[in-house]
């Protein structure tokens, strides 16, 4: 190829499960990635879990030769957990927390205070400008019955929305980390479907891995079996997805996740495996001439099926309002059983013929402990009903913002389809620049 | 000029100061809002503080013929107050929450409540897409010691990277709103020196309004004359701001704002004055020959101006973040204080002699009363303690993305300046892309 310039880059992504004095071998297992990290210098390093900062800094210390340049994003009352490391230059840096992320009170699962979110890093590799993204969203702890869907659903969509509207400027566009989402899974389609992001597991030309390519597997000495049922060998929810733009092509050349056991090494990296994606960015010294599939086939078809996609992630996210809904009106029903016990409380300390004929005044004991219960309810509730109403503003928003893309795409289909019966009239082919859902 | 089109719009933004049962004549002037934006028909119109969706739905009846396109934006526990109003198509809403936005424990301030944020809507004017923002930033009530001068400053920089990173794909760029920043605080010379925007009133051919383009001022009857000393007159802290791309100039061919009263009405629309912009937007068949200021003037004063802008903010948000640490060091110290008189109190009821002689056991009273004062000090600091953690990582967030923006821009000074050295040796004008802040 005579007008294009050919770079490879070798992009890494992990969750660590850094959880200090939690995590099996934390600090060793430390070790052992900055080791690997230091020995491959893959070009750009996408971490999650990395709960502490004193275990960033201690990564920034030793990857200092391989990995000069790197970002620790800070979100939530413990952090993000997300880490970037880069061979290039980082330009700038920018973060999205979620609206929506689990519920304080849930202090064992800890998401809310992980404080979730997306990290971007503007890198510049040679001439081209790449926009890196590195993301954990919400754990999955009952595929059955999963409390957080709704919030993970959410999550998918604002992501999808922040790599949409900030990654127009890039060359090339690359996403890894924990999604929690199966390949199949609504919030995966929602973030593939619109974004035009691909995945390099399923677009290798060479892949070495675990079958299926999962990331969370059974052979790993620290995954509990039990949690990956029905999926007996384990399940692919790690991700490193990537696109490119009309000045350039990306491909993925090779791509490879560890298989449960480190060779020389008493015990893997972490409770995920690790991936490596090797990628190989064309870029055409002619703009315009590019010939990324994400831009090619904004079709009828894709945006018929985004269509259905989003309006699926609508009624998931219609659910998740109803449930936050209840709640909050159980939260107020509450409060006000609250003031009617401590109003109740107060008439009879304060009438004592209202205690029924009772020989004995209010017993301070009861009264005191009986006013602290009223408190603590009242408290209790008014918190709560605080913070469903937060729930409910961000899922109606959510809503919102679906229900007019939704309109929107309707409307480039209906274009679309107008285009198409006029240019079979006419038969010169017509641009497809009214209905792209990229715009 | 013949390979140009012309297009002319109108945007409006106004403070609605729409605290139902709170502000004055609340709902009449919505009326006289309603009437007013249904007659003056402006392509855009960019509302703050319709703090009630009931507000904002009776708006969108009434202006369903002038407006058909709306969308209000949902956040925190009240709304963002954030509405927007469009003659031409929506085809797409994103919305920011700033990370930083007062306390809650500052109820009468009410900021925090209302989940602070920008909006934005990518809105198609003929074959031009628009990406429009509207937001509200945190209020300032006291100009000497201002507690909120940093979370002002990190929203001010969320704005900016929020607006750079999302508009690289748009034609042109609009942002409406109160910003509670004068024209030369740090957080507007934070945004316009970075996201290359211009304001309207600086940039207009023609204006029509008040003295130095104030926005709230004296002379309105609703505005308390006593909370703008000493700024006897009224302060700008409202405002239009625009830009264009390579492919297309804006130009503000006149400004206007209202002066303190509507003719033939009793009252004003607000305690904040309207603001209408009428903006010419000239769109160039040849993509590249744009001649906008915010790309031509990227050169080596501009970017030596905004490291010290930068640098400055980080010495803002570094004070910031010494206070919310000192404060969650007392929020952390009044806790331990909590559970040793907890600790003592039940010491001193489990074994009587240690109550120093006392002739009567430890009276039941005085026990519940000040368990329950250690409990609701635990309760107390604990939850203070999260919150102050928060936002000394949200702070210390900002802090690193600052630290990195002013390495990666000094870089460029670098570059820029031996780029020139270089130039100077060889004569061929070379290229600014290597130090472009837009990068």
């Amino acid at each position: 190829m005579t007008d294009t310039d050919s770079v490879r880059i070798r992009v890494f992504s992990l969750n660590c499960w850094g959880i200090r004095y939690s995590s099996k071998q934390c600090s060793q297992r430390y070790v052992m990635i900055a080791d690997m990290l230091c020995r491959e210098e893959h070009d750009i390093v996408l971490l999650q879990e990395v709960w502490s900062e004193k275990d960033y800094m201690s990564l920034k210390k030793k990857l200092a030769c391989s990995h000069p340049h790197s970002h620790y994003f800070k979100s939530g009352v413990i952090g993000s957990g997300l880490a970037l490391f880069s061979k290039h230059r980082i330009h700038d840096t920018f973060l999205y927390r979620y609206s929506l992320n689990g519920y304080p009170y849930m202090a064992h699962h800890g998401d809310w205070f992980g404080g979730k979110a997306v990290g971007m890093a503007v890198i510049g590799i040679g001439n081209l400008t790449a926009n890196v993204y590195v993301t954990h969203l919400h754990a999955e702890y009952c595929r059955e019955k999963d409390s957080y869907l709704p919030h993970r659903v959410v999550q998918a969509w604002e992501l999808q929305q922040f790599v949409r509207h900030t990654s127009a400027g890039a060359d090339i566009v690359i996403l890894g980390g924990d999604l929690n989402l199966h390949p199949q899974d609504l919030g995966n389609r929602l973030l593939m479907s619109y974004t035009g992001l691909r995945d390099s597991y399923l677009e290798t030309a060479k892949f070495d891995g675990c079958e299926d390519g999962i990331t969370l597997i059974a052979d790993n000495p620290f995954t509990n079996k039990k949690d990956l049922v029905p999926f007996e060998k384990g399940i692919r929810i790690d991700y490193i997805l990537f696109k490119g733009s009309p000045k350039t092509d990306v491909f993925c050349d090779s791509m490879s996740t560890t298989k449960g056991s480190v060779p020389d090494q008493p015990f893997p990296y972490s409770d995920h495996e690790t991936l490596t994606a090797e990628l190989r960015l064309e870029s055409h010294n002619l703009p315009g001439t590019g010939r990324d599939k994400s831009l090619k086939d904004s079709a009828t078809g894709k945006l018929a099926e985004l269509v259905d996609i989003v309006t699926e992630a609508r009624t998931e996210v219609k659910v998740g309002l109803h449930c936050a809904e209840r709640m909050r009106y159980t939260a107020q029903r509450t409060g006000v059983m609250g003031v009617a016990l401590l109003l109740l409380e107060l008439a009879i300390a304060a009438v004592p013929w209202l205690a029924l004929g009772a020989q004995q005044p209010f017993p301070s004991t009861s009264f005191y402990l009986l006013a602290g219960l009223c408190f603590a309810i009242l408290l209790t509730t008014t918190m709560l009903y605080i913070f469903y109403t937060m729930e409910v503003k961000s899922l109606q928003g959510a809503e919102d913002q679906m229900r007019l893309a939704v309109g929107s795409l309707q409307e480039g289909l209906r274009g679309f389809s107008l285009a198409q019966a006029l240019n079979a009239q006419r038969k010169p082919p017509g641009g497809l620049s009214a209905c792209n859902p990229e715009e």
